[in-house]
């Protein structure tokens, strides 16, 4: 027997719109009903026909972007990558910058969600919002682990992170720091800190990581990094999770006397094009960014598509050499 | 005589919703029908009661903002800022990246009306876009003269060009340059160049004004700016318009063997957050991004609610102090 949307509308005891509306995420649902429609499908091993589904859903040819903020060059950089290909593939593209806010990330999902967007990319840096769950809109991370359903793209954070611990222990540094978001935050990028630690543990060296948050405000992330400078004064070499922080170390070290990279050899991560331009001297590891966004793209338009694409798809990065190592 | 929307209509030989529609700005409307529903709203003297319009007018909560990339420290930081006072004010954004492409910035608009935004910030860097003319969508520009209908938000620009200029004469350089993008652009930010003139005209010293276009990709700016020193090498001192474009110059300086601030002093423009963080040494103009973001979304909401505004709003500047002067 092949099942029917109307046999799952009558387990559920819900209608057939209803049913629809679950299967193409479109107008306002409860999780109970989600749940109910959900439960139906599973009972009865309902497999939506991806014609049938086509000729339900109303194309809306709107992208959402959720990512912690433009006001970064890491971000700016990738939104507009993103923005540019979603352009050219006939989107139109909705942001929304939800740092430090997991309640606004969740407002922007349930938003985008209503506003009937057909699929989101996002990035951003808080923790788990149960709506990515619910909801069966098409969906790509960017650098962030959400469930096992929603594919990931990143840049070989683990190569990343060998790359730069290399660099300054080749350099001479022997007391070598790592900084990195919380670690609950549940991201590849947690990547780079491991091998970091693989590295270190390979050189009978003892790692330690300092937790600078990406959300902290810069007064708040420079008195952290005033503390760290106090706490390790025997620090030489320094992985710093992203450029940002790492521009921050450096002015610190400066302030505090340390010549760069004579007293201190700093490396840092992301290496976007305005970083780049503006302190060219920072070593860092160089992401792909407009692969990355090309990759986020095409792959969100194959899951619209109803395409198969693999869970992770990793880039890979390079060294820029600045003089900061 | 109390004349109404039906008057209107027969006059202009168009049905009552196509007048709303043109009243309300939704939905297609060739540019024939437009003046012809206007023309006759001006010969009756048809003024539309806003509470009747309110009742036409399906409010979308959405907001276009056309800038030219968010991958730039200013327009990143301006992007983020205006996206959050919108996101307070219950709006959701869509963005569109303009940037080197008037073109795009046309099918921009055209989308954006047709998705039926209740308003737009613009402050790209194309030339005149004849859409903006046509439209009777709640338009506010940051930085960009478009036609006398739509209200402009800046910063001081003639006074940032006269505090860089004079930064430049009081701390002894002779052969001072300046650097803007191209003239027929029409932006107040020509004011920065028009100060700068003034101020050297006031000392009896040469203007010299050399065009670096935002939208040349940085391999082009390098050469323009290589040809620069070469043409002027008595040059002392630079007043260059933005952030990134004084970071190359910088670059360059260094590369050619200048020492700065000794040999060349440089004056930016802008002072973004970003910016200040990777490169605090610059010396540079700032302008208030964060406000200007505020009076910008509190200037369109006016606008959409129709309320009376001012067609200029010019906030404050000040002098960020690096080591470059």
């Amino acid at each position: 027997m092949v099942v029917k949307i109307d046999d799952v509308a009558r387990l559920a005891g819900v209608s057939k719109t209803t049913v629809s509306r679950v299967l193409n995420n479109r107008g306002y649902l409860s999780d109970t009903t989600i749940k109910k429609v959900h439960d139906a499908m599973e009972s009865l091993n309902y497999q939506p026909n991806a014609v049938a589904r086509q000729l339900f859903k109303k194309e809306t040819k709107l992208v959402g972007l959720i990512f912690p903020t433009v006001d970064n060059p890491f971000f700016g950089q990738l939104v507009a990558e993103l923005e540019k290909r979603l352009f050219d593939s006939g989107f139109k593209v909705l942001i929304g910058n939800s740092m430090n806010d997991p309640e606004k990330e969740e407002t922007y999902l349930k938003e985008l969600i209503s506003n009937q967007v057909d699929g989101l990319i996002v990035g951003a840096q808080n923790r788990d919002i149960s709506e990515y769950h619910t909801s069966n809109l098409p969906v790509v991370s960017i650098d962030r682990n959400m469930n096992e359903d929603i594919p990931v793209i990143s840049s070989d954070n683990y190569q990343g992170g060998k790359l730069a611990t290399e660099l300054l222990i080749n350099s001479g540094a022997k007391h070598i720091i790592n900084t990195n978001g919380p670690v609950n935050l549940k991201t590849p990028a947690n990547r780079r800190t491991q091998a970091y630690a693989d590295v270190m543990a390979s050189h009978n060296m003892v790692p330690h990581t300092y937790v600078i948050d990406f959300n902290w405000d810069i007064n708040k992330k420079e008195r952290i990094i005033n503390e760290m400078f106090k706490e390790y004064p025997e620090m030489d070499g320094i992985f710093v999770t992203n450029d940002m922080d790492a521009a921050l170390v450096w002015r610190t070290a400066v302030k505090l006397g340390y010549k760069i990279p004579q007293d201190l050899k700093i490396v840092g991560y992301d290496g976007a094009n305005s970083t780049r331009v503006l302190l060219p001297e920072l070593t860092t590891i160089e992401q792909p960014i407009d692969e990355i966004a090309q990759v986020a793209v095409k792959t969100l338009i194959d899951r619209i598509q109803g395409k198969e694409i693999p869970a992770e798809q990793i880039l890979p990065v390079k060294v820029w050499k600045g003089q900061s190592v």
